[in-house]
């Protein structure tokens, strides 16, 4: 859970279904560590079971521009982005957290694992895709101990499909309060959004087609 | 790299292979963080490029006796343990180490991932079987730039089908001096193993099968 629109909004459909919440965020050497405090405000709000952060330093591996000091690209407007996998892509995340996650499930004895992954209104980052989650649910099955005793581990992946103003809407409908969240890949010290990296103009435009007001202080 | 037995060898294998080695250790909050010093040691020893040492509190997600104050389970010969997978069983961890080293691969630019998983003189573990390795690497070509961008990535474990005394003579022909291993889950502050754990029984079956002196000081 990092606190932006999507996996708050996945974690109320998961509590919209009746599941059990245990939140997993992760504190990984991202220089939006601001996130967190977004990620703690919604766990309290949602009442989850337990919240656990988990410290990995990604920083040590590099190669992203959310965790080194490489400048986060800003771009006019969403048209401007280019369509290559950008600078802001962490190499390995989701395949990280989903692999943290998993071990906590096995620990916890939980077998449904959810992850606000989109494929749609999304920086192209190869594992937010569907072809990919199927794949690591696969590898869960059979490198685990709850696999092998043939239970199942699935992979929820409810926003897979959606349009960034679809997920809003799905929220909107579930009550969620978006004030609580934060998408901004580089925020200032007051958790103001900078407006312009792609994180903030991908929420921008979800809000605008959703015709909803986005409650975001942005600087620009 | 634990720096054990089947680390080194496997690290000793990759480089009679010509690849260049860029080492990954973890600091994981196993009990015996004294094998992080054997690895440094071993990286050393080896010349590798890099040795990265990455930080993840696995603790933090508990489940295993390797990672909390369980009693690391002691028996008296390797006849004494039983079937079932261990107490020092870590949920998920293989699959956690891989997806940090598939990360640094991806920063690195390299397609070639050397894990000393091992199916025969082994603890019973899913996530050291080769069955979780095809998937893993099948997820790992989904899941990253690289193997979007059509260069695949190989997972390579060429200790997998290896009795425990094959390992060890396969190591010995490479040189390899296992003087500088620590295979112990439970070892003293000095570095001296219990000799008792599932771990030391493994490693004192491996090299009187070998037909070689183990030159681990044991308490025991």
């Amino acid at each position: 859970m990092s606190g932006g629109v999507d996996s708050t909004t996945t974690l109320a459909i998961a509590k919209h279904q009746q599941f059990t919440i245990y939140a997993v965020s992760f504190h990984y050497g991202q220089r939006h560590h601001i996130e967190l405090d977004a990620a703690k405000r919604i766990a309290t709000h949602f009442s989850v079971k337990k919240h656990l952060i988990i410290d990995i330093d990604l920083a040590a591996i590099g190669g992203s521009a959310l965790t080194s000091n490489l400048e986060i690209p800003k771009y006019r407007d969403i048209e401007n982005i280019p369509g290559e996998i950008p600078l802001t892509y962490v190499p390995g995340r989701n395949i990280i957290f989903l692999s943290l996650a998993l071990a906590w499930a096995e620990v916890l004895g939980a077998f449904d694992i959810f992850i606000g992954a989109n494929a749609i209104d999304f920086s192209g980052y190869p594992d937010c895709r569907a072809e990919f989650l199927a794949a690591f649910e696969t590898m869960a099955n059979l490198g685990t101990k709850t696999g092998v005793e043939g239970k199942k581990i699935k992979i929820h992946a409810p926003l897979l499909m959606l349009t960034k103003a679809q997920i809003i809407q799905k929220g909107i409908a579930l009550g969620v309060d978006y004030s609580m969240t934060l998408s901004c890949y580089d925020p200032t010290e007051q958790g103001k959004a900078c407006g312009k990296c792609d994180s903030c103009l991908l929420r921008k435009k979800g809000f605008r087609e959703a015709g909803t007001i986005d409650p975001t202080v942005y600087l620009d």
